[in-house]
């Protein structure tokens, strides 16, 4: 009973603080012991093992109302949507993902018939990176669903990347395209509001076909990690792009201790998402999508220039910037040569 | 919005199948693929690895209102009941734990400085037993707090225990006592019920010290894992006794196809244990607190015969019986050898 005491004295919100602040705070007091621990808390993984061969492993938690809302999300693209994007931690190593364990907590509201459409789309997603459901557990939540993804992957140590690495002068290079994922769901969201306004509505989402799969069906790019390897590219830093391009360029910075450039005419950015944001407003840039929107699960990552010759025909791959000094800032440079500094979004508490 | 129809269609609610069943079901379709996949679904930990050494990996959610109830729960004994049970998990497969990750979600409810409580019973617990805390995260819920602990341990392949492998005639140990978590259990229940009748009572908890430690603070028995090793015993078969005696004995014997007897005046039963369940009720037995309370967190375990003398001075350890023939019942003998077939307890949807 005595816990209740914690909620009075010297009360901080969770909302003062960031989430990077938030766990900075919370595992400060935490060493590491064992010989097999060889990185801990501050990547897309932590690393463990003794021998050549690394052992990578990474774990998520998907809240209904938080992470995804049921109204628009079918459950099958559900299942599949967590393990994919707990894959892409794995793909954001540098490492081939072998087994995923998955707990979900749901209410009552949910039948078996409604798990079993979310186990099928945790099926699939195995079945596609040859990945082994090897564990995780079944439990009843008082509200909601809660899904829990922890990924085991699979890199020799030579290969592994770390967000950490990024050198004077590397290229700044990021696979796919940015921002649809978020223009995706902005139109997920406008057609949500037109259906509670008449729920004979019927949505044409045709035309949005590919945004609308880039946020419900993300996929993580093993094919990269794949071909970097093909190519005898080992990357000199890498980050997946969950919570959008300016917070990852920060998260590389900071932990390579550098600055960066990178170029706005550069940023991979697919018509679809130019175009939803014309609809939505004269003000909603594709940029902003591209740079704040999250969800994308592509990989950015950076290069010694040496490299250079190997990736500059990938079709999979956009060179957007280059590394910049110790002390500099990250920025994006417009194309009338503005530069703006970037900032990561904040990170919001939400209200009981 | 077609994941709505699922709840319609043909459905099967929770409640009509028990967990196991439920997993089962929910897994029947996947299939292992990798190599160093060992063991996927079924077992206290999945094992992973294809040298030597293995690397064993469990995980479980705890969600408030389900699994603990904030009125008495402080939140550091939280932190450390999280990472605890997850370890035990570890200690089930014979495993010598070395890291965990750590998923958290809470609503706006919590402070930073209630984080921070249970983040001090994380580390507590990571630090008593030699765990490192390598990853997790840090997510906003719509309600209550919910965790998810992933515990990775390793052990030599020759001496990992699966719940299969016993046979005919080995004798069923298990460490410590039973019952006496699950008798905490009720006595904070029962409190909780006097102060919202009563806020100003105050609660005299000091006569049931041991029991309720038991229920707030169990402790995985890594000591039992390493005094085997030191004996050079290596277990037919374990589990921890994580739903109660009579569910974990089932578990070894479907999983050894076999049955099994023990006895009831073998039953190690703590005096706190005993006094609870007389101070409750009449018919409440101490028996049935060992055999369907659950959350001891103790080490069941089968041994061969020939390994009696080495075990058999143990305080630590008490032979309750023995494996029977394939096809035979798991029992229970009572003092006037009476045979009680032993059921698990079922497993019970929450209302949203």
């Amino acid at each position: 009973m005595d816990n209740l005491q914690y909620e009075e004295e010297g009360r901080t919100e969770l909302s003062q603080l960031g989430e990077f602040a938030l766990i900075n705070r919370l595992t400060d007091g935490f060493k590491t012991q064992n010989k097999s621990t060889v990185k801990g808390v501050g990547d897309d993984c932590a690393v463990i093992g003794t021998g050549k061969k690394k052992t990578v492993v990474s774990t998520d938690t998907l809240v209904e109302g938080v992470h995804f809302d049921m109204m628009y999300t079918p459950l099958k693209h559900l299942g599949y949507k967590a393990v994919a994007t707990s894959l892409s931690n794995i793909a954001a190593m540098n490492a081939i993902p072998r087994q995923v364990l998955v707990s979900v907590a749901v209410s009552n509201r949910f039948s078996v018939e409604a798990l079993e459409e979310l186990y099928a789309g945790i099926r699939i997603c195995c079945e596609r990176y040859d990945v082994d459901l090897v564990g995780g557990d079944t439990n009843t939540s008082l509200s909601g669903i809660i899904i829990t993804v922890t990924s085991i992957g699979e890199v020799d140590k030579e290969r592994i990347t770390y967000r950490k690495g990024a050198q004077l002068h590397d290229l700044i290079c990021v696979s796919g395209d940015l921002g649809s994922a978020y223009s995706g769901l902005l139109v997920l969201e406008r057609e949500k509001v037109t259906y509670q306004a008449n729920p004979n509505f019927q949505p044409d989402l045709d035309s949005y076909d590919y945004i609308l799969e880039r946020y419900l069906k993300p996929e993580p790019r093993i094919d990269i990690v794949k071909m970097l390897a093909e190519k005898d590219i080992v990357p000199t830093s890498m980050i997946d792009v969950s919570d959008g391009l300016a917070s990852e360029l920060l998260h590389i910075c900071k932990q390579s201790d550098c600055g960066c450039e990178v170029y706005e005419e550069k940023l991979p950015i697919d018509y679809q998402t130019t175009r939803v944001c014309s609809e939505m407003s004269k003000n909603m840039l594709p940029v902003s999508n591209a740079l704040n929107g999250g969800e994308d699960y592509e990989l950015l990552f950076t290069i010694s220039q040496k490299d250079y010759d190997k990736l500059k025909d990938s079709k999979e791959i956009t060179i957007i910037g280059h590394i910049t000094e110790k002390g500099m800032p990250a920025v994006m440079v417009t194309p009338q040569n503005t530069t703006i500094t970037l900032v990561a979004q904040g990170w919001q508490a939400h209200e009981e």
